[in-house]
């Protein structure tokens, strides 16, 4: 298994840049085999000028973060019970953030556990690592929606997961082809991966409908749901939703969700909920191992701030405005410069819109032509699991300004306008 | 892989307890087979108990956290950087910290490497899983002082490594005992682990002719030197000795250090440094995988604290005579409270000792008769590798004030002499 570890050098540079944009597919898009030199060499072109617009990244916006309100959590943690923050502390987390978790969670998303059936971890992708490194063995295969979020593939890959591909739609993952996959797959799938939520990078969401049918679905065949719900909470239109591991009461059931899209991504503070205890038992093992336990500073502060219902809930219901006019921005402007043929995603909320060009366009091969008008964006075809689809993109809009979104798309759609009158 | 984690229920509750316990160490053991019931449920009653004086931990000294430095340094940050600390980052760490790290080691550790040589991480214990996640197959083996540390043995057994022990003494491993493992090993072991510096558990020191040897030895053989070095900064006696990665000039080393001993643990920064650019590249997706970045915020406050050197190293010089004491003070009880026939190493830093008993004590029995006197120590037996050793004990020496120190070892001194005696 660590020989799967990929060896790309070309691209090791790009890390080191600015993280707005998305890095991480690229590099995943180069071990796969997937990315040309020549598209490497663009991309190293753009993430280096100054006063490119980029969509390429996943960065929720950095002047909406909490930074007054959480210095005075850090204050007030380190001035009150500086000693444990600083010190040591248990692998399963920060025991009042656990307690705040649970109630949370009953509160937001009808998730019905105790606070010991929460794990506090470093971050969302720190519980990809957890689950898979305990739940898969080398050629276990994961049920996973098409086209879907890398982070999840680039975890498992470490433990040499396979990947069984359901397509979606505009309602998200298609519970008729999950019926095909359940029937057909041999060996029984380990684990049902679904964000059900803005999905990333589609922005789709799962419908009421489907969320039944799947849940029933998973617990017919005996599969282990793992959900997957960051963006939840950020929501800018349609009605909240129940979560699978509500509709599921919990049964066979992992949920993960995060502070990083709520508070900030900064302090990597997120957690999973595992009512499994024998589950439980084996991933507080293999977090231990792997860090022995997330910064019991960072916890306090987020449970410090967080624990203020009105300073935590008045924090989103100002962030969701700004998110919700960015997204209708894109939406209009996609409308207004692009080309005939190209169609896109509607999302209620999140971070992402995923954009289909017309059929002749290769979307890696835009790039190298939208970057000459310094404009950036991910290309979709890192995203497709066992299928290759070339005229996909997906388009952050958090962490532009509205100019910038009107700019930038205005640039793209020209750039696609060239492309299909033949410039490369 | 995911099926060689462990399930040990009864063991659980003791992660949720006080972590000035080593509760990994009684994980550990109870997952090798190695702890019986009774012993985990004396264990568990200790840990219980509000007033036992425990030796049982691996903590610094809390009292001497630098909290109100700490705090002006998370204020300036948040003041001035906010945005980028409470926002993404990329996987390397924050450049102003990972150039601190190369200077820093540059003067204290005689280190010659570059900032992109440095690789900032979550802790110690994350270092330990990305090399043993980038360099380890199953069944590889990798070459460990006897007896080791536990941490790097649950680190690196998620990758199904094999142990190769070679014994120690009073100037850590023992070059001969090396020769022989690398003459002997078939295949060739992948790694030489080793804490050259006030060793856990055993406190002792590798001497320079030692070190100049093992050096020489690992290149001659061409096995790479994993050096774990969290306690150097922490000398009470003796002379500083220059690291083997210095002394290696860099060739096929990888260093690791930490602020958890000189700051405080529960930010979770420490850092590896890989002079070797082509497994830099493999461990640094398989971070990524793991975590994406350590907190942007802990990274830049870290920086903030330490880059003032006046304050860091003022800091480390306030420490060491407090330590220095309780160490004095621990022999000094030990030499006046144990029974004839005991033993324990005089380390010359960190934070432990280490100690036989007269051969017939078991010093998982004695832990019980001590836990009645509401003392606790950690047994011996399970940092032991493929080896046997029933009476010796890992005492912590930084996390007891000066009276607590005396009255356990008394309590521990009368213990023995009860054991000894025939009580159990």
């Amino acid at each position: 298994m660590p020989r799967a570890q990929p060896r790309y050098r070309g691209l090791m540079s790009l890390a080191a840049s600015d993280p707005s944009f998305d890095t991480r597919v690229f590099r995943f898009a180069a071990r796969m085999g997937r990315l040309k030199a020549s598209a490497i060499r663009e991309i190293l072109k753009v993430t280096d000028m100054p006063d490119v617009i980029s969509f390429a990244g996943g960065l929720p916006a950095p002047e909406l973060f909490p930074i007054q309100q959480f210095a005075r959590a850090c204050q007030e943690v380190l001035a009150n019970d500086g000693q444990a923050a600083l010190q040591y502390s248990v692998t399963e987390g920060y025991p009042p953030l656990r307690r705040w978790v649970s109630e949370y969670l009953a509160r937001v998303n009808e998730i019905q556990c105790t606070p010991d059936q929460v794990l506090i971890i470093s971050g969302s992708q720190q519980g990809l690592d957890l689950i898979g490194k305990t739940l898969l063995d080398p050629g276990d295969s994961v049920i996973i929606e098409n086209p879907a979020y890398l982070g999840a593939i680039q975890a498992f890959d470490a433990y040499e997961a396979q990947y069984i591909n359901v397509a979606t739609d505009d309602e998200g993952m298609i519970p008729a082809d999950l019926l095909r996959v359940l029937q057909e797959a041999k060996p029984k799938p380990k684990l049902l991966y679904i964000v059900p939520n803005f999905h990333n990078p589609t922005g789709v969401t799962l419908s009421l409908r489907r969320r039944k049918e799947i849940v029933a679905m998973a617990a017919e065949f005996g599969i282990p749901i793992f959900e997957d719900d960051p963006y939840g909470r950020l929501r800018y239109a349609g009605e909240h939703l129940p979560s699978l591991m509500a509709l599921a009461q919990s049964r066979n059931c992992i949920y993960m969700s995060t502070v990083s899209k709520t508070i900030a991504p900064g302090m990597r503070v997120a957690w999973l909920v595992i009512p499994d205890r024998e589950l439980f038992e084996r991933v507080v093992p293999a977090k231990q191992a792997a860090d022995l336990h997330t910064s019991s500073f960072t916890q306090r502060a987020v449970y410090t701030y967080a624990k203020d219902q009105a300073v935590f809930e008045g924090h989103i219901a100002e962030m969701l405005p700004v998110y919700a006019r960015r997204r209708d921005l894109m939406i209009e402007s996609l409308e207004r410069y692009m080309p005939e043929g190209s169609s896109w995603t509607h999302p209620e909320g999140g971070l992402f819109l995923w954009a289909r060009m017309p059929e002749s366009v290769d979307t890696e091969e835009l790039l190298s032509l939208a970057s000459r008008s310094k404009v950036a964006f991910v290309p979709g075809y890192p995203f497709w699991v066992n299928r290759v689809v070339r005229n996909t993109m997906r388009l952050n809009f958090s962490n532009a300004s509205d100019d910038m979104i009107v700019e930038g798309i205005r640039r793209l759609g020209d750039a696609v306008k060239a492309y299909l009158a033949g410039e490369r």
